[in-house]
């Protein structure tokens, strides 16, 4: 089937190309050299377009960070939202948030790992606006509410997902030598303590 | 009682001075116009020194205000150390925890604290390590303890603790239009759920 130029199902497809194009640039050159080194002067050389394009598209650096967050954690999200228990649905509410700050900071506290990496470079303010912070946020919430822990679950999902912020991790690990295994057990005991 | 030049109480006494000076220089400087606008070259030409003489003293303009800091912070922290209860001893470990919580984030949220003004100047990592960070870590650590909290009472001082930084309580004031009120009851259903 031919489409005319004005056709807006084939204008949205070609916009969904072009930001395909653009985030597939800015991956690779993540992948290359780390997500702290990429500008967006390489992004746009990368994908052959002009600077102003992925200004246009992603508004600044940490805009277009944010977008490649939200893809790199779709894999994490699925685990959580549909994946096998405990991490996913078919445990105790309790078991499964204890599962999920379990991976949330094993995830944080590994080098290789691209969704913490480009994470770590977004302001805490935007990552917690971020599709990926809201889910996390909905998720802990949903979960205390399942497991009938009585109090304000909206900020009792963020008091302890504060906990998980890179800015504690990165000191704890840094300057005080704890250990990924001592703050996933900190973790559980909050959860144990919060869920009762 | 006339004390020669080298003797080492006189030098004590002319270095506690000296100190004094800076201080009290670098203190009027913060009063007049917010501790985020003062620079280290003015209070070295408040004081009538070299900005050297300030850099050997604290290292850097975070060291000073960290000084500052742990000065104004005397105060509260006298009385949550000795004063009257619900704050002070004479109450129940999880009513002191939920008090001080309470407080803390009062003066958070005040605009005119000064204690306030001056640790939203200094890095997350110089707070945590700063005397007065390391007190309020003490503090609540001791009182998880004397609560009979079953777990990491240190790590889950931390963990608590975090939801107090400013990064979290600025996002949810300025972002979510959340409350100072909101907040503590916010503190006190964590109290209450931790020490059960």
């Amino acid at each position: 089937m031919t489409q005319t130029p004005d056709d807006p199902t084939a204008e949205r497809a070609d916009a969904a190309r072009n930001r395909a194009r653009l985030m597939e640039a800015a991956a690779g050159l993540v992948a290359e050299r780390g997500a702290e080194h990429v500008t967006m002067h390489e992004v746009a050389q990368a994908a052959g377009v002009g600077k102003g394009t992925l200004f246009r598209r992603f508004g600044d650096r940490t805009g277009l960070l944010v977008a490649l967050l939200n893809d790199a954690e779709a894999e994490f999200q699925e685990a959580y939202t549909w994946g096998p228990p405990p991490l996913g649905p078919g445990a105790a509410a309790s078991d499964r948030l204890t599962a999920f700050g379990s991976a949330l900071l094993e995830r944080i506290t590994d080098d290789a790992d691209l969704g913490a990496a480009l994470a770590r470079q977004v302001p805490l303010e935007r990552r917690h606006a971020s599709a990926v912070g809201r889910a996390f946020q909905r998720h802990v919430e949903s979960l205390l509410q399942e497991a009938g822990v009585e109090g304000d679950h909206e900020m009792l999902a963020y008091a302890v997902l504060t906990f998980t912020n890179f800015e504690t991790v990165d000191y704890l690990r840094n300057e005080c030598q704890v250990t990924t295994a001592r703050l996933q057990s900190t973790w559980a005991d909050l959860v144990r303590l919060l869920t009762g």
